[in-house]
Order: C-alpha cells, then sequence, then structure tokens
C-alpha cells in the first residue's frame, strides 16, 4: 500500500476496547491522530505522517483490569480485558536519527492513554539503513575483549566493596588484592561517583598505578570501569582523564545520565562503555507495563553503549532465570545495522551458576561478575578467581562442576562451600 | 546520635519480611552493605557512609504480592506482605552535589530487591543548603510569567496538532491564526523535533516572525515552546538559534533527554525550560512502584526545569483527578532552596474544568492547555480562548459559570457545546 520507509515497535497490551480498535487508538496517539478531527489533518498529511497497526495478535481477556484507568471508569467501562501483542509501523520520517524522539514516539503518552490498562514495549525493527544512522557500540563484544585482553573465556570481574565509603587509597589496596587474583576486570559499584570522601580524580589518581604495576606481570590491564556518571561536560573531562590515564573502560549509569547525555559520551568516548542499568527495576517489573529488555537494550545500543547489566542466574534480586536468559541473548544477537554488546551477569554470582549460564547461552562471549565468589571464598580472592575460571573451562567442555573439581582445589572449595550455603 | 548532613528518601514498600528488616536491606543495599560480611566495612566506614531507616510505618497485609519475586519463590515465602511507609536518611557525603548519583542511590537497584515485591519513591527531603548546590529552575513560576508577559491570570495555551505531519509554513499558518485568537502560549507536540519534512531551524525560522508580527499587535510576545530535545550539541545550538530569533522558551522531553542532558541545558539556556514528561505513565502508573510524581518533580526542579506537566482534571487519560491536584500543588509548593514551577495543565481540557481546578488549587499559577477546547469552539478559536479566560475569571471571582455565560457569549456556547458532549 505505501512505500514509505518504516520502523515497527512490538507492544503487549490490555484494553476493554476490542485490540484492533485499541492499537490504533495507539497508533493515532503516537503519531498524526487527535481526539477532535482536524481539517489540517489532510490526507496527503495522514499519509505522510500517520502510523500504521500491522500486527494484531489476541492472547485472552482478564476479568480485572492490570491498571487502574480513571477513563474507563468514568465512562463505566467493566470488563472483559483483552490482551494480546500488537505491532504498528512508524514512518521513519516522523522521527529521523534522534532517539529522544524516537522515544517519545514509541514509549511517551501511549503508557497514559485511559483505553489502555496494560502496555509494554517488547521489541523494536528498525531497518539496517535507519540504524546505521545511530551512533551504535563503537566497541562491542570484540572491542572490549580486545581492550581487557581476554579471548575464549568470559571475562571474569567483581564489584568494590563495600559499595561506598572506601577512600581512595583504600580503594587502590583492594584493587591490588583483586589484581593479585587474577581478575580480568573490576568495577565501581553504582552508588560511587565523585563523593567528597573518594573524589572521582583521587579515585582514579590511586587505582591506575595499581593497574599498570600488574599490567606488566600480567601482560594485560584488568579492565576498570570507573563510574564517571555526571553531566556531558563532567563526563567528557572524566573520560578523558581516564584515557589519559591508561585506563580502558568507563561506567554511565543510564538510566540517570539518559539518552542524551550517553549520546555525547559516546560522540567524545575513546573506550568502551560500560552500561550500569540501576533503576531497571521500575521500567520492567509489572508484567503489564514499561519495558521488555529485548527493547531497552536495543535502544542502549543504538546510544552505543559496549557492555549492559542483565543480572546473573539464581540472583539475590527478583527476577527469574528465563528473564536473566532471554536478557542476554538479546545483548548478544546481531541486529541490522547494530553490533552485538557484552552481556554483564552479575549478583549472588560464583562458580556455580558457569553451567547453567553456558548451556542457556552456548557463548562464552560475557563479562561474569562475582562479588562474595571470589572475595568470600574460603581460600582467599585468588582461589575464587581460580574456581570461576574452572567452572567455566568445565561448562564450556561440557564436563560436570564435580568430575573438574576433582584435580582442582579452588574449584573443590567452592562447590563445597558455596555449594552447601546454596 | 550522628550528626553527618543527611536527605531523606520516603518510600511506600511490600515484602513478607517484616517492614523494619525489609526497610534494613534497602538501607544496606543504597549504602555500604553488602551481602557479604566484609571486614572491610569497618565501623569507620559504617558510621561515615551507611544510611540509616528514620520511619518505618506499617500500613497493613496483603495475602498476595504486588510483584513477582523469583528470589521469594526460590525460598518458599509465603505471605502475608506487609506493605507500608519507611524512610531512609542518607549521608549527603555519599553523593554529592550530583544528580545522577542522587538518583542511583534513591532510585537504584532497591527496585529489584528480591526480598520487595513492591517498591515507590514517594518523597524526598533535602536540606536547603544541600538543595543549593543543585541548578534548580531559573525561571519559575514568575520567570515562566515574565517571559509570557500574562500576570492575574493563568496562561493559556494550546498545542500545535495534528502532532506531526504539518510542514514549517503549515504550522506558521497554524500559529498565526492560533496568535490571532488571542492565545498566551503554544508549544510542539512532544512527537515532532527535527523531522525531515519539518527540520527544526525550518520551523522556527517560518514560526517565529509570526510571533513577531502579533507582538508588535499583543504587546506581549506568544510564548512558544519548541521543542529542542536533542543530544547536549544539539540541544545548546538550538536554545541558541531560539533565543537569537526572539523565542521566551524551550521545550525538553525530560524522561529521553535525560538528567545529564537537561543539566546540560539548564546550565547553557537563557530561556525558561518547558519540561514535557512523555514516558511518565511508565514510571508511575503502578501503584506498588517507580515514582509518585512529588519525588519525580522535586528531581526535575533539581534538574532546572521552569515548567513541567500535570495532565489535567478529567482528562483522557488514566489518571484520577485527584492525583493531577496532588502533582499541580506539588510543583507550586516551595520547597527549601528550590523554587516553585509551572504546572501545565493539558489533555481534554476546556472552560468546563476551571472551577474545579481552581477550587482544588485556590492558585492561577497555571498553565492551561487546550486543544479541542480551542480548536473545536464552534465560534472559533478566538472564542475558544475567551471562553476559557472566562471560566478562569468566574472560576476565581467564586461565580459559577452558568451565571457568568449570561452576559458572555464565548463561554455560553462552550458550555453549550463541550458541556453538551462532556
Amino acid at each position: 500500500m505505501t512505500t514509505r520507509p518504516e520502523f515497527r515497535a512490538r507492544y503487549w497490551i490490555e484494553s476493554s476496547t476490542p485490540l484492533a480498535k485499541a492499537a490504533e487508538v495507539i497508533a493515532g496517539e503516537q503519531s498524526s491522530g487527535t481526539f477532535l478531527k482536524l481539517a489540517s489533518e489532510t490526507d496527503v498529511l495522514k499519509e505522510r505522517s500517520r502510523a500504521r497497526v500491522v500486527a494484531v495478535e489476541p492472547q485472552g481477556e482478564a476479568a480485572t483490569p492490570s491498571l487502574h484507568s480513571a477513563h474507563e471508569e468514568r465512562r463505566g467501562a467493566a470488563g472483559p480485558y483483552h490482551q494480546g501483542e500488537i505491532e504498528i509501523a512508524f514512518p521513519i520520517a516522523n522521527v529521523g536519527p534522534h532517539l529522544g524522539t524516537l522515544l517519545a514516539t514509541i514509549a511517551g503518552n501511549l503508557f497514559e492513554l485511559g483505553e489502555v490498562t496494560g502496555c509494554r514495549l517488547l521489541d523494536l525493527h528498525l531497518p539496517e539503513d535507519y540504524a546505521r544512522q545511530f551512533a551504535g557500540p563503537r566497541f562491542g563484544v570484540a572491542g572490549t575483549r580486545e581492550h581487557a585482553g581476554v579471548s575464549g573465556r568470559p571475562i571474569i570481574g567483581t564489584i568494590i566493596k563495600p559499595s561506598i565509603g572506601l577512600t581512595p587509597e583504600e580503594t587502590a589496596a583492594l584493587v591490588d588484592t583483586l589484581c593479585e587474583a587474577g581478575l580480568d576486570f573490576i568495577k565501581d559499584d553504582e552508588l560511587i561517583c565523585d563523593p567528597p570522601y573518594a573524589p572521582f580524580e583521587a579515585r582514579l589518581a590511586a587505582v591506575m598505578p595499581v593497574i599498570e604495576r600488574h599490567a606488566d606481570r600480567l601482560g594485560r590491564k584488568v579492565m576498570y570501569a570507573i563510574n564517571i556518571s555526571g553531566t556531558p561536560d563532567e563526563m567528557r573531562r572524566r573520560q578523558d582523564q581516564v584515557a589519559e590515564a591508561g585506563g580502558t573502560c568507563v561506567m554511565a549509569c543510564v538510566n540517570w545520565v539518559g539518552f542524551s547525555g550517553v549520546q555525547d559520551l559516546r560522540a567524545h568516548a575513546e573506550l568502551p562503555i560500560h552500561g550500569h542499568r540501576n533503576g531497571w527495576g521500575m521500567l520492567t517489573r509489572h508484567p503489564a507495563l514499561g519495558f521488555a529488555f529485548t527493547a531497552y537494550q536495543k535502544l542502549w545500543r543504538l546510544a552505543g553503549i559496549d557492555q549492559l547489566h542483565v543480572n546473573g542466574i539464581r540472583n539475590k534480586f527478583w527476577e527469574p532465570d528465563d528473564s536473566v536468559v532471554a536478557s542476554a541473548r538479546a545483548c548478544l544477537r546481531p541486529e541490522p545495522g547494530l553490533a552485538p554488546i557484552m552481556p554483564v551477569f552479575s549478583s549472588g554470582q560464583w562458580a556455580g551458576q558457569a553451567p547453567d549460564t553456558y548451556a542457556a547461552l552456548r557463548s562464552t562471549d560475557l563479562m561474569y561478575l562475582a562479588g562474595g565468589g571470589i572475595i568470600g571464598h574460603p581460600d582467599g580472592a585468588a582461589a575464587g578467581v581460580a574456581s570461576l575460571r574452572e567452572a567455566w573451562e568445565a561448562a564450556a567442555l561440557g564436563e560436570s562442576l564435580e568430575a573438574y573439581a576433582r584435580t582442582r582445589p579452588a574449584l573443590r572449595a567452592a562447590l563445597d562451600f558455596f555449594g552447601g550455603r546454596a
């Protein structure tokens, strides 16, 4: 019918209005439609600008609404509430290569529509030539590996703990212990950035010489994802300071820096960007609202991050394992015009989850962060790191951890200690 | 006990764990706590960095959880799920005057905690000297009024419709009609920013001469909130172009530009910032998750916006009227170190909601946007604008619309036309 270039967004929705009609309301609200018929909405304009509903897939009905709507109450709406997936095609010309406008279009007022008692953005499909107009990941999986000097196995890492409170000198001493233990990657907690007791510059100045010293011994530089989240000017300056000091990664809290800030960092940065998703729970935890991770990670890939947190199997958070696995797969999936990024596993991870994680992913292209699984190992941090490497070797070889541990005391001790506690 | 400077965050939470303990888990996760006891978490560090639970106010119990938690299922947790409000005091020294770190602290991983089956940030209390370290609104209510040249009554406005699809020339022609009709304020839809068929610069160039021409006649300049949302560089450049062209306002989609981007704009901008909250539904619509608007508007006030959308009474969206009223009141409430901002009413507004809105606010410090209520008025847009002004006069005088309409045909026609349809 139309040959205008389009991109598509897929949603799960719920409405007392039949799904096909609810989909039209959303398509109208998010493009040229108004609740009044306007003479200025000409046929030419509609052809150019009006979004099209391209799929309506009913999935069932609920007796009560997932989300409250005063609008529905006022008009005396009763159930059933129709549920299902819809897909909407938007003219690319409505948006252009602008991430903020893309978000306003696919994730704007539609969540508030009175007719809608559930709305979740599931996925997003951009034609390759459109996706290529966004920055995208500069480093992704391959560039992250190159900067970390690690190939053929997961990048094993940890988070500096306690999250906050350590002085620069205390932080550097801990980094020294962790480098000594053989780690590939160390990151700041998302809670620390530039506090008065451990200013960004002092932390960087204290930590980098430790990493440089170990690099001489290791033949690779432990990747330190230092948290540079801040205003665009702060992030540019900090990125330069990290690069100048020989660092190989910068970290940003993507939800709070926001799309414009991350885009600015991407345009300026010479180093891989570690994307921290704290606050994500708010955007996804109710199944009838917000973002599915598949859509979320694509948006941040468009912005240009290289690594993104996905939680971990048997984590301490709310998230079920199948959701974690789906998230990691999404990060690794090549998309038209958009390179894969490194999924970052963390939260309650130790050697024990390696086989299930590998079985689900069939890949070692990931970052595997453990806290207690390293620091808490009964034989010390070096044994903790060894147990993680050994567990991943076993997983990739298809051997059981029990069998593999027979000749490997670090893994054996991990299984006894953490396995008993799990 | 402690004299360290602190700020406080208040939450509604739900947990199968007793509330006091769940509050301690959150306080630990969001400050120096770890799930392993670490030797490096010394008493000195705890005293410096550990957040304190300062209030636990149980409100009841639920038999089933508001939000699913795989962690709870794994440990076989059963109800009841305790509900209530808690308040946590964080050391200011954990964060410093950094909005991104503040967000990671008060709205980060806590939403994902396995023990938590509901978590909503209700409010935020910053000591005055801490709040003053953030930019805050430069113009707020007073500066917005000054730039609009409107005092003693609401700023009456509209949104350019159709939302998207109009060429720059069509947009300018519509703005001409709207200025002719006597409006105070016109804004872009959030969906339009810099599309190929109506590039930002062409739109600005087409519209501003129309506004300047009417300014000669009106003795004031109609405020045009042109959507400048983009990367920091784009927003700076566009702000300058708007100021250069004689514009008096710029608009940003705050959730998608993000905190860093808005901070950058605030630091650079010479004009009031119109904050559009599209995407807000995702952050607030489930009552057990996300942000309450009271907290949300404070965060954006800290970032420095001057105007923020609050929906409207009897709107076409999901939001109940009491929530709209509470939001507007929150924007107008002076906070220590933080000026009030203009609440922006819109969605399904016409003359009819003025009395209820005034009764709830006891203030005319607001922006009142109508679409159909102006363009759809049976006697034309000028009568639409007149009907809105008259309705607000009646409301402020405490007269009924019916009585006030006796000698005012524009209001009379609005009541007949829109009142009959409502």
